[in-house]
């Protein structure tokens, strides 16, 4: 059920509700319908936490991950080993990795992939702050986290070779986390692809 | 993965985002993320719809449906029947009756259901609007469409009891949309309460 909405005013809020990514038509005019029965102050409070969000947000100078301050919390920990830097996507990949518990070095935001497809080139996302860590700082390690994806790798492998080019005489080690099968999982149940790689990446007991 | 955000502007923008219905604290999250990454002229354009439908926005002064206008298209349009009257719960319902193509009268949206564990009450929605017309407006049949559950059915009661006695000395028929199999369904894979539902009220052929 979409129709025509009986408002112009109606449909174009929809209309913005529905620019969000996964949140469909019939979802954008039920959300967009719970917002107009809340109090003018609950809208207000609702629009005015994303516009103070944006204004007044920060991007840590070092890692480029979102702060309320110049470096974040983690890059300036005196306990974080600040020689191994994991590069990943966005924020959400650093969350995950923090609830691991099983990563104390730092963290290298990109803000995205590179996808031509969706214009998205080296230059819009943050490769060349993470080439410039390298001359700054003492890092021995780089972990690549990305999404196993195409992108994924595709950004992967030229950052990579960026770093190569640039740290030639250097001895930093270039990683990236392993693909394999999922812990709980069974080999038949794995896609051949997955099945395949862990496979040729098997490691010695 | 939830865990704790860097950054409280970030949490209090993804709280706000995880208020409205069905959107859970992962996909806050990147919906939320979604926004921070576009221009600050787009986040304005996205905020300022909701403000300006709250603002701005009208009820048709008979049917209480969404409207630009102080009399919404359909109470206004000459081509549809004033007699017979649809007692709807929200917008959506209207829409969703439009589409059926089956319906030309006009509506009444109470903007809810009688739900007394959510604190909703008769005077919390257009009850007392709705008994109001069949005083002021030549209505020869009201019509309840409201949802098939228990506040939904409670609320047709009340307001037919009502009915009743303020129009005792009226011809006012007062009915209820029909409960039954869905059209493509077969018995074997219907709800034992509808499917009984739809044998107490068969129809002669």
């Amino acid at each position: 059920m979409t129709g025509d909405l009986p408002s112009e005013l109606l449909e174009q809020a929809v209309q913005q509700m529905n620019t969000l990514p996964g949140i469909g038509r019939k979802t954008s005019i039920r959300l967009t319908l719970n917002l107009l029965r809340r109090s003018e102050s609950e809208v207000e409070a609702f629009t005015n936490s994303f516009l103070k969000l944006k204004k007044e947000v920060h991007f840590c100078r070092y890692c480029h991950t979102i702060s309320d301050t110049e470096v974040c919390s983690i890059c300036s920990s005196h306990s974080r080993d600040k020689h191994t830097v994991c590069v990943v996507e966005d924020i959400q990949d650093v969350l995950a990795i923090e609830n691991t518990g099983q990563y104390n070095g730092v963290y290298h935001v990109l803000g995205g992939v590179i996808s031509p497809m969706d214009g998205v080139g080296p230059k819009d996302i943050e490769v060349d702050s993470l080439l410039q860590r390298l001359n700054n700082e003492p890092v021995t390690e780089i972990i690549f986290a990305l999404p196993a994806t195409m992108e994924g790798d595709t950004t992967c492998f030229f950052i990579n070779r960026q770093i190569q080019e640039q740290a030639a005489d250097t001895n930093i080690k270039v990683s990236q986390i392993a693909r394999g099968i999922a812990v709980g999982n069974e080999p038949q149940y794995t896609d051949e692809i997955t099945l395949g790689r862990a496979i040729l990446n098997r490691h010695t007991l």
